[in-house]
């Protein structure tokens, strides 16, 4: 195995994920995880160790790794920019998870066909949130433009995706911009993925909420619940406990 | 006018509205407003002077009570029992509100070929909440299950009278339960009503939502906000602040 040094691309670094107590590759011109990984990573319902799950638009491997350490299912990524999924490949071998976890360097689109049609338990996505017209800044490197832009994969094809590589039964959970919420109920529906539990995220109370998590069953029956808000920021600026023990765990 | 005495049928008392500093006829077996319809009153918007209003299911009026503390306009309120339009009538009649608001006595479903097509400017709608096979409490009173569940108006044909009634750019507003939120986003949009504001109400911190309000526009745009959550009890068991001046204002 290479030493940290060897491992590391241009400004890349080895970022801690405290809770998990494990490693992640950055940097901070091609790709970093957000919060919103986080958040789906936890809310995302996961089995304990049956099945397997694929994490679609997966960048630089941050859900995967965040689920290893709460299942021991079968975990694959897909990720559609190269550099990235070389970013993902490191970090799992560097935690040695290459038993349990898989990086696919592929278009999202062309994963059922590619994994197979209705074969999977879980997906779990983070897609790019803002429509391709809405690229104003023009001074993003390419990478960040792909990862957050629906240049390659748009929202409706994304949703499509993940249904079409789940059984029946199977679950799907996606974060995404509160301001896709109708977007993101229509195109679940019109793919016969039933949402069953929503949570918002609110960057501080009193505010408009900026994110949504949200999980359908495949073929589900109506039953939607809608979980307790999640506050990001106290009125201190500083995370709140809750968002403060899925960054750190219960440490 | 009649006494109060004379006023009033049966079990019929005659309850303050403290916010509007207004009274409103209610009975114990037949029909009283929820906090769902105070919720509603305050989360619609209502234009200051212009336009018409019309409220379906307006039941003892409650609606068109509160709205004409915050508006001059018109406003028309729909009810299909014959026994909550009169209860609904003589409050108006009370508050000496004859001139701003008229309540109608039908069937939802015909309000657009009776008042006519794309002619209002906002529809508020507190419908019934509960499927109709979902009807166990053999119980309550034929009142009360007519307006709680949809025997006489599911909840599809609530937002299409809805959206034939309103304007091009007017607003529908609706409360129900969150666990619809699905049925109601589809039916919005399949009606025209683009979803615009969403709050979700919920019982106490740390609980699931159980009410949700909504408002959507007449062909809008979509362009979603989630406002902050509004909980309202707090840890003593008590109102919330802000549910206090929603119900009792800020005297």
């Amino acid at each position: 195995m290479l030493g940290v040094e060897q491992m590391l691309v241009d400004d890349e670094r080895l970022d801690y994920l405290l809770a998990e107590d494990l490693r992640i590759i950055q940097s901070p011109s091609v790709f970093s995880f957000s919060l919103d990984a986080v958040l789906l990573a936890r809310f995302a319902y996961v089995p304990l160790k049956r099945g397997t799950i694929v994490d679609l638009c997966t960048g630089n491997g941050a859900i995967p790794l965040f689920l290893s350490a709460r299942t021991e299912s079968r975990i694959i990524g897909v990720e559609i920019q190269e550099r990235l999924a070389h970013m993902a490949r490191r970090s799992i071998a560097y935690n040695e998870l290459e038993k349990q976890i898989e990086i696919i360097e592929g278009d999202v689109k062309d994963m059922p066909q590619q994994l197979g049609f209705e074969k999977y338990d879980v997906v779990t996505c983070n897609p790019p949130y803002f429509p391709a017209h809405e690229m104003s800044d023009k001074n993003i490197s390419e990478h960040m433009a792909i990862a957050r832009h629906e240049l390659h994969l748009t929202l409706d094809e994304a949703v499509q995706a993940a249904s079409q590589l789940l059984k029946q039964g199977g679950k799907a959970a996606f974060v995404h911009r509160s301001g896709r919420l109708i977007d993101l109920i229509a195109a679940m529906r019109a793919n016969r993925l039933e949402p069953k539990r929503i949570r918002l995220v609110y960057p501080k109370a009193g505010k408009e909420a900026n994110t949504l998590l949200i999980e359908g069953i495949k073929d589900g029956k109506p039953d939607l619940k809608i979980l307790p808000p999640l506050i990001v920021y106290g009125e201190d600026g500083e995370y709140t406990e809750e968002v403060r023990e899925l960054l750190y765990g219960n440490n």
